[in-house]
């Protein structure tokens, strides 16, 4: 028995380490959370080979971020893991504020308690659990995947170069981590899902803009015995002298996060905060929490975290000069594209929120549905969207860093308790996740000509769900959760009150030869798997009669024919509110509200504009072959 | 390398077939429902060595029960299973009644329409799953837990023996399916969970009374297009003279099942329907679904169901002339005790019932906390349940299995189809699983002395959950859901109006050397081991102070010493109802309510009725040793 012929390898060396094809569709370098998220949505698709690699030996077992924002659980849910993230993680329903006792400035108080998700803000809770037990979720899901997707753990990003022609134009030099050799694979497409020091980033040349790293938190999980009151609730803790404190509770009813503050790094000595150890920083957690005790009995993971608010020039690999000349073929996504303090627990989400975009668009380009022009709109969207957060964090991680104004000496500055409630609450849909608004500078969104016909689906924004009850099956349910995260389109109609254009929509839809859905579903495939249409009525339930669908709403699919008839809805009349009224519906017109396949409203539309809608699909989807 | 020395054994000969230990404390014959849930319950004990043998060569794959009820989905939640049956299952949200028209009797038209679940009978909607799946859920769970307990399979239970005396006196010998080969096995309690045929039965001499088999259906998964417009909402369907129909829709989407009613069997000639093809059933389910079509594309199982409704006369080996000398040491569940008609739905949930209310007596028992008198509690229970359902089953088939009155021609009898809606609605709580009231005929169920303090917790029944908000951490919630399959009972303390009464309660049972959780927890265990203290409090979840709460509520656990905060809950105010309210607690006075580790109520109390709880614990628990 003959082996390590190309090195030492750890283990059975009966189990064959698995190769990297000479050639994938799609490289994702990095398995955090952008990258995990990215190839679990890739693998979805049968015919695009992905590959995700990682320098880790492994997947992470502990630390790094656990805010869950409720739009990811939005997300998770289009993976159908919504329900054991809701099961498995703790549920931040409040968030309390502490701030020196006026009586005695050495004592922390209570000062406010407010809720933390603004009511309908979405279905789901703001979550909070360990980043490694979520990139697990991802790391599962991609291995029950038809691709049967598993990560390549040990193997480095060294460099890349995308030559000018050829179907896999992007060649990237891999490191075998534990032997030291290097492989070269070819690409069509590479994602650099490689953090904060990201090496694509490096090699293709895009910059990231803002300060390195200004702030330094310490982190620590642990378990712990304290006589503080608030130990299960998010709490902001700002003492008089001694610094302050995030405290966030975390899954499982006992383990609880302090991010304590270590104040701004100093730029000429970026190594200040590296002695800094576990011990130090709980001692200053114990100075803050006074006169409360705290009692560690284990300390799960400690870090001193820094990190800067910064962006990164650019997405992609086509420098702005070039933008009309060349097409992309390298992009970034995540922490190698903006970084944030971690206070406002941003990080993660948007991580994932940037890959969600690009996933279906590398999907929709490799499986031949949508020119490779579409892949521009990544940088454009996202870009704009991590500036705009970005400010946002800076504004937020100031008020949350700076001291509490002492009523008795104002002249000295520091931040009002009032002040830093009031900001926490207008902040709430960005840490919700559901602020990001895609301006119409795309063609993925359209103008908000029709936005009076669904005024609460406003267009460049998350589609938000609301309860329906399907028509077949009489189950009450969220309108949202009926989408995967297959990289289809959604079209959503909603009736007329006379149901005369709902019904000349769905004849249109299926029959004529310019309906976009006859147009752009290649042959052979289910035709509801590039734009799927889905209606929703005005009456109830027990008042439409599923014979009397049109036959768009009950289309015949899989290898049997079968009839699916899951694509009727109506308001929950019984548990309400109507759907009608929650989002503004024009119940005289009707609207059609077209989705994205990453849950982003694109366009709002009259029933009747037939043309307008194929014409909307026509820039960007290709006519079937 | 030698093998094969005991018998082939099909398979990779290094991978060593797990021997049976010589002795167990539980040995489990069958892994149905029954036997599954119980292995399932057990594992969870890390001194109980339990093992689960089964004669099939693996786990079940296709076929059988689907119907899961409400109480189902309750049970399961405590086993953490709740929110994966109900994101994979079918829901049966409403049920429609079909019958010939009037206008033309060869034709079958919608007569009826209700809500199958009424409201507020559970939190979870009734469900419909494969049995396989369900069985799977359980079969995970066992692997997961602290045993990691899997099935034994390919042994067949052949027959046991108990002897009068010894730590393990039942003998049991077990036959290796593919070998032939027998071994023995002694345990110290051995349940036969073996269906319909059960050895066990036989080998106690316990006897089923009643049909043996009186009834047949042909049963159809299958996948299938069709006109029938209700082929997603379950469908008693009667022709006029082709027979009848019951249509489960089943999870998926697409699938459906048919049980085709095949008439009853000739006692003298029970082998008429082995004859009967899959083809010749599908003809009398067209016929009776005239005019609708049915196009299969594939069946995914077919059988025969013949099944009787009976009883057998005792759940344990303890004849009735032997009850007060003799504790039982073999009990049969599920099938083995009981057979019902595959129309109401019950035999899969009423046999994992069975073994909820044996499992944790057994575990009781062989951990120490109670005496074995509690195991004579479990045949009295079940008995009196099984009967009851037999009862209320024997009347239900029959109104389903009976022709529609013609109404021209009303001499010839029949079944009015007004009739059959009504006495669906009225059957609901059987069919939902709810129905079961244990009489207090054993020390598990008390006199309903004081049965109006809380009027909504009615003795004898199951715990009905209702919503409220967790204190420590304002997370909205479900009061039963807290309730872990863990053997432990739930002491639930509504505060009175005052709250002195309940800090008394509080204070009695973390202090006094009467107190039931002091005297019965043994040294070492976690304080909620045996008996779990939890406190709804009056007002709401702002208004009260966690620094506040008695130490019963807050207790400390674990290696550490952690401090458990999830024991004080508050109503939901803010999206109610009010627990108060809706299960009529004397808001003057609070109440206790006792409920047992399967969830059952035991006993309402005074919160001043310290001695009388203790006195109730007393009748089975053991003091600490
Ligand atoms: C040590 C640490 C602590 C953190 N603590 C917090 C916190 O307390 N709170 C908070 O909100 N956020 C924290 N973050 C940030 C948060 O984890 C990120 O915002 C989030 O993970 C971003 O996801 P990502 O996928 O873009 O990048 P990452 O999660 O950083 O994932 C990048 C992945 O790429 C891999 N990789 C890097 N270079 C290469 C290469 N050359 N070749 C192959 N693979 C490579 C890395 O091993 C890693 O697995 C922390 C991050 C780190 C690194
Ligand atoms: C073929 C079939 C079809 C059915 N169809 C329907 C239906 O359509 N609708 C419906 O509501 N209900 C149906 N049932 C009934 C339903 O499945 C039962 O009510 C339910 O499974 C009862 O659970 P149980 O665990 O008590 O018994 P079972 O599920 O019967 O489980 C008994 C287990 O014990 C094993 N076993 C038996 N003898 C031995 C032995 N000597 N040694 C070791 N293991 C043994 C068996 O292999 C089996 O796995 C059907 C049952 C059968 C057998």
């Amino acid at each position: 028995m003959q082996f390590y012929l190309n090195g030492y390898a750890p283990g059975d060396p009966d189990v064959v380490k698995e190769a990297l094809p000479a050639t994938v569709d799609v490289l994702v370098i990095g398995s955090g959370p952008a990258g995990a998220l990215l190839a679990a949505q890739l693998s979805n698709f049968p015919n695009i080979l992905t590959r995700l690699v990682e320098r880790r030996s492994g997947a992470l077992q502990v630390g790094q971020a656990d805010g869950i924002a409720c739009r990811t659980v939005e997300m998770f849910e289009a993976f159908g893991l919504g329900q054991k993230l809701l099961r498995e993680a703790y549920w931040v329903n409040e968030t309390v504020f502490w701030r020196p006792s006026k009586q005695d400035r050495t004592r922390i108080e209570r000062t406010g308690r407010v809720q933390d998700t603004e009511d309908g803000l979405s279905e789901f809770p703001h979550l909070i659990v360990n980043q490694a037990r979520l990139q697990q979720y991802l790391l599962d899901y991609m291995r029950n995947s038809p691709t049967r997707l598993e990560a390549s753990y040990g193997l480095e990003f060294v460099t890349l170069k995308v030559e000018p022609d050829g179907e896999h134009p992007v060649v990237v030099t891999l490191r075998d981590v534990a032997k030291g050799s290097e492989t070269t694979v070819r690409a069509k497409y590479v994602v650099g899902c490689d953090g904060a020091r990201s090496g694509v980033r490096e090699a293709i040349g895009a910059v990231p803009r803002g300060d390195f790293a200004n702030h330094a938190w310490g982190v620590l999980d642990m378990l712990a015995v304290t006589d503080f009151p608030d130990i299960r609730l998010k709490a902001a803790i700002q003492s008089a002298d001694e610094g302050n404190i995030l405290l966030i509770p975390r899954e499982g009813g006992y383990m609880v996060r302090l991010y304590v503050d270590l104040g701004d790094i100093d730029p000429n000595n970026r190594e200040a905060f590296r002695d800094i150890t576990q011990e130090k920083v709980l001692e200053t957690a114990r100075r803050v929490l006074h006169p409360y005790t705290l009692d560690v009995k284990s300390v799960v993971w400690f870090a001193v975290y820094q990190v800067g608010q910064r962006v990164t020039d650019r997405f992609d690999d086509v420098p702005a000069d070039q933008l009309a000349s060349r097409l992309p073929r390298v992009f970034i996504a995540g922490d190698a594209c903006h970084t944030h303090s971690a206070k406002a627990g941003q990080g993660m989400n948007v991580s994932m929120q940037d890959t969600f975009n690009l996933g279906w668009k590398l999907a929709s380009v490799l499986d031949g549905r949508a020119g490779p022009e579409l892949l521009r709109t990544y940088s454009a969207e996202r870009h704009a969207i991590a500036q705009g957060l970005i400010d946002f964090d800076k504004e937020w991680s100031k008020i949350m860093a700076s001291p509490p104004k002492d009523p008795s000496r104002p002249e000295l500055g520091g931040v009002d308790p009032q002040e830093l409630q009031a900001y926490f609450v207008k902040s709430g849909r960005y840490t919700a996740g559901v602020a990001t608004h895609y301006a119409p500078t795309t063609v993925l969104t359209a103008e908000a000509t029709h936005q009076s016909l669904a005024k609460g689906f406003t267009i460049g924004t998350r589609f938000h769900s609301a309860p329906v009850v399907r028509l077949a099956d009489a189950k009450p349910m969220h309108l949202g959760h009926a989408a995967r995260a297959d990289g289809a389109w959604r079209v959503y109609a909603f009736a007329d009150s006379s149901g005369k254009r709902l019904r000349d929509l769905a004849a249109y839809l299926a029959e004529s030869p310019d309906s976009p859905v006859r147009r752009f579903t290649p042959t052979g495939a289910d035709i509801d798997s590039v734009i799927d249409v889905r209606a929703v009525f005005q009456q109830g339930h027990l008042d439409l009669k599923v014979e009397e669908l049109p036959s768009i709403l009950m289309p015949r699919k899989g290898c049997f024919g079968l009839v699916d008839y899951e694509k009727a809805y109506c308001p929950d009349l019984k548990n309400g509110p109507d759907i009608f009224d929650l989002r503004g519906i024009d119940r005289a017109k009707g609207a059609v509200v077209v989705v994205r396949p990453d849950q982003y409203v694109s366009n709002v539309l009259p029933l009747d504009a037939h043309d307008e809608l194929a014409a909307f699909f026509g820039q960007f989807l290709l006519d079937r072959q």
